[in-house]
């Protein structure tokens, strides 16, 4: 299985601190070493670096770690194979335009027999479960939005109806961007946290690493961190209950379906 | 006006020596400091690195300078703005993926008044002539040629049909592969050079650094390099007419469309 970070911020922001003990886990404290990739939105535009070799030895991984690019929503993957051979073509995050946006996608989890009609719209490149159920997602936004995005509730909506489709086959947790939202879904195992003022400190699980982040933040900033597993442990991270989509935006939750019907969350 | 560098090759190889010379044009050498980006395929995955910081300073660019990414398939771009402000949305090279494929472009040239019908299928994220005329370049192509991708002689006739009309707006020099080939367009200034058994020493025009390629190949080895302008200052370059288009494949030019109506140049 796979590891997911995200982040979604109101100001753009260095995903460093995180990104140092997630980097770990991909082949030093866990298993997942068959690549690894992260995205950043800048405004519109996207930086997407990708590597098949482990994320503990990447250099590229170093330069991420080192260089703080600041941005608004942030997606990372550190991939163990379960479908599709390890190669470029088949490490996420996976990006594709729609509405004249980027659309960035990572995925952990395992989809059994799904092998949906494909129209040709997007197809993917590699041989995963993932990049296969992305490209039917957007297939099926375009399907039915045709060529002009809708408003985000009727969006949130439509991904919600669709990823109860697809995950009838199996694990699907993932992470979902076009640069002013993230979306997250739960299926087994996501958790997130959002840090804003009163900032204290945090200090990883997975290295002796302590960050103040009253020290590097302003009253204003607020960032959600999602993630597998929790990547600190002095900071309470909520659980999210499997079978639910979350809606991310300057980071706060600002809505989530529910597991079973019933009333949602609002802002 | 920007630089371009593109690499064709029958075996992965680094681009390393070529972009020390190209890096040093993104503001140090010469003007081309608003912005950078180098796309590598590696089979059909492709790494995509893109900086809107000058490439002379970049810390990305450093990392690729260092790096030894090996790729059949490589397409540089150093950017001095014309239209579209500076912006990571706005940097070349651009991607989209067509017919399960990534391609990867990028232009130096200015199209005047070129707004073209887009039926939604590729759109422009950023806001320049170049990712315009991309996008309509792929949309033009999968309304030839439906989902499936044609024979290769068929594909490089209908872009060059394409690219004419697109040039009729302005200056449109361009690199442009999907990771099987590499096709380049000079409208007014690109340059290739064919390097391949006996190799020999090479010299680069914008730093005093040399290589001896006889070092670092095997004898059947054949590297295509396309620059706007010639990197070494110690070896033959081809100067590529105005209004023709080429198709690099395996590290040689396998054909070229006439300036003027004519007999093609067979493989």
């Amino acid at each position: 299985m796979c590891q997911l970070l995200g982040m979604n911020c109101n100001v753009p922001t260095d995903i460093c601190f995180s990104f140092t003990g997630f980097q770990a886990r991909g082949g030093a404290t866990d298993v997942h070493s068959d690549g690894w990739g992260i995205a950043f939105f800048e405004g519109k535009g996207t930086r997407l670096f990708l590597d098949p070799q482990p994320s503990c030895t990447s250099p590229v991984a170093e330069l991420v770690r080192a260089y703080p690019i600041r941005s608004t929503n942030v997606i990372a993957h550190i991939r163990k194979a379960t479908q599709g051979a390890i190669g470029l073509e088949n490490t996420h995050p996976f990006m594709r335009e729609l509405w004249g946006r980027y659309w960035i996608f990572a995925h952990n989890g395992n989809l059994i027999d799904f092998a949906p009609t494909l129209d040709g719209s997007f197809l993917p490149v590699g041989r995963t479960d993932s990049e296969r159920a992305f490209c039917w997602l957007l297939q099926s936004l375009r399907q039915r939005f045709g060529h002009e995005a809708p408003a985000m509730p009727l969006l949130f909506e439509e991904i919600q109806r669709l990823t109860v489709r697809i995950a009838q086959h199996g694990e699907f947790n993932f992470l979902l961007s076009n640069g002013d939202c993230l979306f997250a879904h739960a299926s087994t195992r996501l958790s997130y946290i959002v840090r804003q003022a009163p900032f204290s400190q945090a200090h990883l699980s997975d290295q002796d690493v302590t960050i103040d982040f009253d020290a590097v933040t302003t009253p204003n900033d607020r960032v959600a961190v999602i993630a597998t597993q929790p990547l600190t442990d002095n900071e309470h991270w909520t659980t999210m209950a499997p079978g639910t989509l979350w809606w991310f935006e300057d980071g706060e939750a600002v809505r989530h379906s529910a597991t079973l019907p019933g009333p949602e969350k609002k802002r």
